[in-house]
């Protein structure tokens, strides 16, 4: 097999190079002969299929159930709602007709309305509520901009969740919990630290009164929008006439939010712990937690590989590879193993048999130790546990490190310049967003839920009373 | 809330009527509005959770690993397989370009082209072979006919698995592994008899060499092809130029196999199974198993709600669902959930309690028994082994009953009419399966593995020496 296995260039000297190397040699995805699109593949797809089952149980023990609706949506349905519509209409796909008297059909950029259209058939009364659903699908947005994969592709998959409430009060709840799921998600299951915060105006989903946004900052010095969770207008309910009878037989709208992440959340992944080797998949989302790589020579070759596979056996609930190949050498392995980012690597050699001992190499640090035999299967747990929270630890100094204050534009421009994620005071005008974006190509980030305690004073580009401090950087 | 709940006619009277009520009263699936779909409800989607975690297991455990390949395929892909192209050119659903000069995608309608696309790229040597991939996603076959929900619909959800060999042999057997898996999902998950064989030459797969099948057979007489698994051309590989290094250091084209089942599955269980009171969920698949019923008077209640709180934590494992609404009476209860099709029923009432025991209602054949409280996750427990496997036999014994082997043309005329599945000799000539279909529309379901021990003589219809035996029935 013929290939260039390492990483040709530093994270450090070029992050979108390192990235795609990062991404296609560790075989996660791949470039897809198809404009725009990218290839999940196994390495990828057992991560999101281990976002889906931490989400899945998170969402389900909140009596959120999973659905599945047509990808295909009448036009005349994508258009009830006005903002709705002219927020999704450049990047609408449509079905290619096969008559003139067929309906035209756009394929889904998002569900609400093909969803509210049946949350107002079903609805009856008070009782049917809340109405909680969620689906994992595929989405279609017709970029014009190259696909940069994880982060930016004409389709790609995320869950949508959508929820009907008879209070305002219940739905403005609910819709912070959903965004605290998402910060686990992040934080808890890929060690990606996030800032909770309301998108501004100019920000918001297309038919929300608030969008409230979990943002990521990457080592690049750009942020990057990692899920939302936003409360609707009522504008859906009454397009879709989402009503229900109350406790008095009187009819009433429905409240709705709606949430979403996709595949994005893996990017952030892997540019926030990569490192020049590859990948670097934190323990609890990595498929298998250890790769055991005996070092074969040919008269120890059986006891070795006997031990080994007793190894793989013990340590079965870690889902453990074993790399017994004959025709490639130890060094080849550990090259491959570390491009793929498994999180611990197991050698075990005949002298280390002798010992009754194994080495244990940390994917993120290269700390080697060694360890008895019969205690591996315990190292292992706590090691897995241990490397979480410290990849968790460093990439959440990291951002602390690069948040800067500010309170005039001179310094906003300056740290803008240096690449940090800057908090400054601002007045919340769509117009004076506007022009902070031509100036630096910054864009708001969020309107953190935790401010600082200092109001805060003036804004920083207009100059007139400050709403609130708001995250400013460059962003994906 | 007011609505219709029971099923307003008989199975055995109007069998298609009563399907669409038993799903849509069964809040299994909805119609949509988008002609010729449907939409999967809580419901319908726990069902298709539970086919997927099932069958993810059994074919990881044969080293399968899951991805997802974009939904748009580029036109020229498609028309590289002759035979393929020609077999899905009118279901083809295409995306209506934005320029001219963009490319022409069509939305899968299957995945076969651009998949061995990516085999083509990635693939070098006989060590990365054999390749052994599967994707759950969403097909669209842009039917004229109307939706038959679960049967038959433009979008419909699949899995659909790829893989590659290095020799003829190696896939051949795998093909059939992959056969018998469906047929574990058939038959042990969701208590579906089905008939293993091959298709004629007529009902193959577009670009296949062999297609293998399950087939089922419905309360109304029909076939219903459950699953298939094919043994395709090597058209593929070299259209796609699938190609490795075999040890000899040669080039050679690879061997290859495609297999899928839908969520049609679905619908084949809850033709075998419903009855005039709604869907019977086989329990190995019901996403909640019990559903306990707490029979409430004024002055017992508290007592009552305590013990029945009790029981749903000590049926954990079962996910017992605890119906204790107090504006619905226990009969409008009892209704709603056998519509459901929940296996067994719980009542619990204070006279009850006072003997320490309950109620458990089997859904299937409404055999009610009082079990011990200190019994009762003991008894459910047995009860759901034996109701899935009756469940099964009765199914199979139906099956058994409905197969009539015939040897001449008016026997086979006869047992067509009476809605059987026929067993008869055939020549194998796709114009003579054409007249057959012309004059009875039967289809050639398979030609079954298990070929009856005498020689199939002449065919039925050409009175040439027959092939083999084969199934024909009126299909879905």
């Amino acid at each position: 097999m013929v290939e260039e296995l390492g990483i040709t260039v530093k994270k450090e000297d070029d992050m979108p190079e390192w990235y795609s190397q990062v991404v296609i040699k560790g075989e996660l995805a791949d470039n897809a002969p198809v404009k725009g699109c990218m290839i999940l593949r196994p390495n990828g797809y057992a991560l999101w299929e281990g976002i889906q089952v931490y989400f899945n149980e998170l969402i389900k023990s909140l009596g959120v159930r999973n659905v599945y609706f047509p990808m295909f949506i009448p036009e005349e349905f994508f258009h009830r709602e006005a903002k709705h519509a002219e927020g999704f209409n450049a990047e609408v796909a449509w079905v290619e007709r096969k008559h003139e008297k067929e309906a035209k059909y756009a394929i889904r950029p998002t569900s609400e309305t093909i969803i509210y259209d049946s949350f107002g058939k079903w609805l009856r009364s008070w009782r049917d509520l809340p109405i909680r659903i969620n689906q994992w699908v595929n989405i279609c947005r017709w970029e014009t901009k190259d696909c940069k994969m994880f982060l930016r592709s004409r389709e790609f998959l995320w869950q949508e969740g959508h929820c009907a409430y008879q209070t305002q009060k219940e739905r403005d709840e609910e819709t912070l919990v959903f965004l605290d799921l998402y910060e686990k998600v992040l934080q808890e299951l890929l060690a990606v630290p996030v800032i909770k915060g309301e998108k501004t105006e100019a920000e918001r989903f297309a038919g929300a009164d608030q969008t409230y946004t979990i943002e990521g900052f990457m080592p690049d010095g750009k942020g990057l929008q990692l899920g939302t969770s936003h409360n609707l207008s009522q504008g859906f309910a009454k397009a879709f006439n989402v009503v229900f009878k109350d406790k008095n037989e009187k009819d009433q709208y429905v409240f709705q939010n709606s949430w979403g992440i996709s595949w994005r959340v893996i990017g952030g992944m892997i540019m926030t712990h990569g490192d020049n080797k590859g990948v670097v998949v934190p323990p609890m989302i990595a498929e298998n937690k250890a790769v055991i790589i005996p070092i074969l020579f040919e008269k120890t070759k059986s006891t070795v590989l006997k031990e080994a596979n007793k190894l793989v056996e013990e340590l079965k609930e870690f889902n453990v590879i074993l790399d017994d190949r004959e025709d490639q050498t130890p060094g080849f392995k550990f090259n491959k193993w570390e491009l793929n980012g498994v999180p611990v690597r197991i050698e075990l050699g005949p002298k280390d048999l002798d010992k009754k001992q194994c080495v244990f190499v940390r994917r993120d640090n290269g700390k080697k130790e060694f360890v008895k035999l019969s205690e591996a299967k315990k190292r292992l747990s706590e090691l897995l546990d241990v490397m979480q929270e410290e990849l968790f630890n460093k990439a959440k100094k990291r951002l602390n490190e690069n948040i800067e204050k500010v309170t005039t534009w001179s310094q906003f421009e300056k740290a803008i310049n240096e690449k940090k994620f800057v908090l400054a005071p601002f007045c919340g005008d769509p117009k004076i967003e506007e022009k902070i974006k031509e100036e630096t190509a910054a864009t708001s980030r969020c309107i953190p839920i935790n401010q600082p305690k200092e109001k805060p004073g003036k804004c920083i580009k207009s100059g007139r009373p400050a709403k609130y401090w708001v995250y400013f950087a460059k962003a994906y």
